[in-house]
């Protein structure tokens, strides 16, 4: 029986669907589960989305240009030039979701050792895509304690080895929320034209920001046009996940190239979902406007009841969905296995991502739980009831 | 200003999108072109694919499993038992289109400088998606003269070594439209047990046999179950090549359980393409018929049409809706190029592929050429007259 690749074996799982045999068997003993653990938003898409879908007149569903339609990039560039970035079309590839953007983007400017350096906690799918290009993820710590900031530029330069082609932040991120300053931005600019590194910016949730705060991309910056690649997404944008529709953006021409190349091998990306894109662009203000509200209030919701159990420390994050809080606990894998597994409340309990999958560094995060805000406020107050209650029984209480 | 990784500089662009600034040239130039260059049919999607699409009910265009619906996986084991291949649900996993399945199949196989040997000439492709993984190709020779049948197993014995991992066919083929025997197939079976390899068996043409061939899978043999991936496709099937949804397919458990994780990280295949998907399981089997014989009909015209000009001789295929054609000249890529930049006949010209793409060996296909149906036979006519001028015209000719 032939073997399946080192890679294959090394490809990390899931950390957030680990859980899932645990759920699955408390929904059996009948207990209800809150699912803050996944970044699946409970948010409509919008209608002009979905009557885009219901609308559409071809007759051969065919393949579409391999950087997408002329017709998506050119009304894409429009969002994202009212947003300030100064692109053409020319200057997209559209892609089979963010993930895709995330490959592609790693297969073009890092070849097998090189290495990429990633503030942690993040997204652990970056991990993933690394493991397909047998690239390197050099993480740096960032902290609970100043709400996860940008590590200090010194903290990167130690790990800055002749194998490092890259920095890759998401803003806002995912898991911790942050949301960087324009400050940070520059500072990380200083360092990709010091040591001739790209900027992967990874903005899948550039909508979500809180408390009138601003989103600062990289493409804000002068002098780093060749350094930036923006890896995009419309899936929590308009949440609209199961379109499989992202983008790269770059204005570096030579890196727009070789996409291509990579882009051109897998043919197309998805002709429906860029028609549905193309409407997307005409959603109402109203429709964000209604959407963050709703984030807000449960974001404060969540961070004020966290905050409010003792011994628990939760920053109050300025964009995304999500939260990394700090619990009183030995082991938030354990923690987060014994809920499902052994606690009820009123016959609830909670399903959680522990933070330990969001981070490289062994042993970091191991007291600190990820919370996605992607439920109605009254589950989230049931699932924080249930959570509180759940940390007083615990028994590897730290 | 950074370097693009040595592996984008390495990716093969496209063969078949090389003379596309020709081709645009001469359009600008008011020449009418045919496109006989690409496999992207003009047959209509069937209607039931189309009306699902149109009658999608669902408010949040939400992720769905990693390895696809249950309900679309369920109904695509129903369609692949009718073939005899003795298949679950959970021996599925649904892709972003063949092209991802290919691609996952070899990053769960396949680690860096693994060897996969594939008779060519071959779909162009696969090289690219070995360079992504630094998975080397070991090209066998096959060969116009007999159609391109299998090559003998001598030849695949004669480049195994011990970092071979796997055979990879496609069948029926792209680009020859050769048909695999089961007597050719229990050939590979028979050296995939002896060596210990994977049978990649890329079937996204399946349904294209002509003359009342059968067509045959290595999933049809016993004994060899662990060894067998299919990858498969609804582009061609449905003609449905932008609703970016293949499959991967096999009873190996391990291959199964690490294609996941790639399957994960990349968070899941299209919905509205699975709910089109599962509706595309019902298309009468009239539909296939209709098609069928538009190919065959298409397929005798450009093959006599061929035949008959001085010089050129073309093989009678037995499925997909391409042939290999050899010509009278000296170098495909040179008059393919200057049938479209420096003839015309009645202001109508044609573009073709020539087969060097397909190749890996240098200088193999030289004086061959890939043509591809995909037009109506009124048009095969006009692009058939206009090449037979054009080879008399040409001034390279061998
Ligand atoms: C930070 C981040 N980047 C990228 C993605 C990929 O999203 P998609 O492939 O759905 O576009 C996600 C999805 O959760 C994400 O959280
Ligand atoms: C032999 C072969 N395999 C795979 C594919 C990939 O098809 P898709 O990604 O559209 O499913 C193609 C497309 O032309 C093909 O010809």
């Amino acid at each position: 029986m032939p073997k399946i690749s080192s890679k294959g074996t090394r490809m990390p799982a899931s950390p957030i669907r680990k859980l899932t045999p645990y759920a699955d068997q408390a929904k059996r003993d009948g207990k209800k589960v809150y699912h803050l653990n996944i970044g699946q938003p409970d948010i409509q898409t919008p209608d002009v989305m979905l009557d885009a879908i219901k609308n559409i007149s071809f007759k051969v569903w065919a393949y579409t240009p391999s950087e997408g339609t002329l017709s998506y990039r050119t009304r894409l560039t429009g969002y994202y030039n009212d947003l300030g970035y100064h692109i053409q079309p020319q200057d997209v590839i559209v892609t089979n979701g963010g993930s895709e953007a995330i490959t592609i983007a790693m297969q073009t400017c890092l070849d097998a050792g090189d290495e990429v350096i990633i503030p942690e906690p993040f997204y652990a799918n970056y991990n993933g895509f690394a493991c397909m290009g047998d690239v390197v993820v050099k993480p740096i710590l960032s902290h609970i304690e100043n709400g996860f900031a940008l590590p200090p530029v010194a903290e990167f330069e130690k790990v800055i080895t002749e194998r490092t082609r890259a920095i890759m932040i998401c803003n806002p991120n995912n898991p911790t929320g942050y949301l960087y300053s324009r400050r940070e931005l520059e500072d990380l600019k200083a360092l990709c034209l010091k040591y001739d590194l790209y900027l992967f910016s990874d903005e899948a949730y550039r909508e979500f920001c809180y408390d009138g705060r601003q989103f600062e991309s990289p493409m804000h910056l002068e002098g780093m046009e060749e350094n930036v690649i923006v890896l995009d997404t419309v899936s929590k944008r308009y949440s609209a996940c199961g379109a499989r529709l992202g983008c790269i953006i770059t204005k570096n021409k030579a890196v727009i190239a070789s996409a291509l190349k990579f882009a051109q091998a897998r043919l197309s990306p998805g002709m429906v979902a860029q028609i549905a894109g193309e409407a997307a662009v005409d959603t109402p203000a109203s429709y964000f406007e209604t959407v963050n509200r709703e984030y807000t209030e449960r974001r404060d919701l969540i961070v004020s009841s966290l905050n409010r159990i003792p011994g628990v420390f939760c920053p109050n994050p300025g964009g995304a969905f999500y939260v990394v809080a700090r619990f009183p606990i030995d082991d938030a894998d354990k923690f987060c296995q014994w809920i499902l597994e052994s606690f009820s409340y009123k016959n609830q309990t909670v399903m959680m991502a522990p933070a330990t999958g969001f981070y490289s560094t062994p042993g970091a995060g191991r007291n600190e739980v990820r919370l996605a805000y992607v439920l109605n406020k009254e589950d989230i107050a049931a699932a924080m009831l249930c959570l509180e209650k759940a940390l007083t029984e615990y028994p590897g209480k730290a």
